[in-house]
């Protein structure tokens, strides 16, 4: 059943991992697995990091959201067995552009401090978004 | 590392859990999780079904479908603590629209061998795609 606005925001600051969705013109959505953290001003950062192997560091999504500033993340909860267990909570999200240092530096501290393998701040940069509207679901309430 | 397109395939074919984007004209990308089946012909069966609780069985997807038949489904393996063992998925597919019948009563049968759950087929509708692009990513080979 459809979650409380506020139920899906808890939700979604309690998780820290998602699909984000960006377009592309041609092929339509371009979506791809992140880590993320949010503040308390409900702006969202997502790393492009040097951990995880790229073949480049300009990646696509950058380029999407360039082009198209609206990206979507969702996260959910996947129980194979006992389907009374899902939910999901979908972020519709703008991107900030890259003229946001602070926030940038802000949310780069927060990802070091939450994951250990971002401990040393391994990254190419901090993509930084704003969360305009999110919405979720639940097999069961509560 | 990128995957080559032959194991990405064979990834996708054996996975039946993922992320399903269509585009909305306003609001950009609507993701939501979903199951799916994909038959030896490379076409994808989304099931609209009547087990997880739906406010309606119109699905917003399917609206968005009919104005942009573009759609990609993500599958992933996530594993907080050990990075090394993270790759994901990323079908393009293309809506084959409403008037493919025998597509859709195979996918149908399919899903209900497939997931106990639709064993009595509780199913509104089966969403019929067929992939048209498939990449991958893997933090190590094999």
């Amino acid at each position: 059943m459809r979650l409380a606005e506020d139920e899906a925001l808890a939700r979604f600051k309690a998780n820290d991992h998602g699909v984000f969705c960006t377009i592309h013109a041609e092929r339509g959505v371009d979506a791809v697995p992140v880590v993320y953290v949010v503040d308390a001003d409900g702006y969202l950062g997502v790393p492009v990091d040097l951990v995880k192997p790229k073949t480049s560091l300009r990646l696509q999504r950058e380029r999407n959201l360039e082009a198209d500033p609206r990206a979507t993340l969702l996260i959910e909860r996947w129980e194979r067995d006992d389907w009374s267990q899902l939910w999901w909570v979908r972020a519709e999200l703008r991107w900030q552009g890259d003229d946001v240092a602070d926030r940038e530096e802000s949310l780069a501290e927060e990802l070091a401090r939450h994951y250990p393998q971002y401990r040393e701040r391994p990254f190419a940069k901090v993509l930084v978004l704003r969360i305009v509207a999110i919405s979720g679901w639940a097999a069961t309430p509560g």
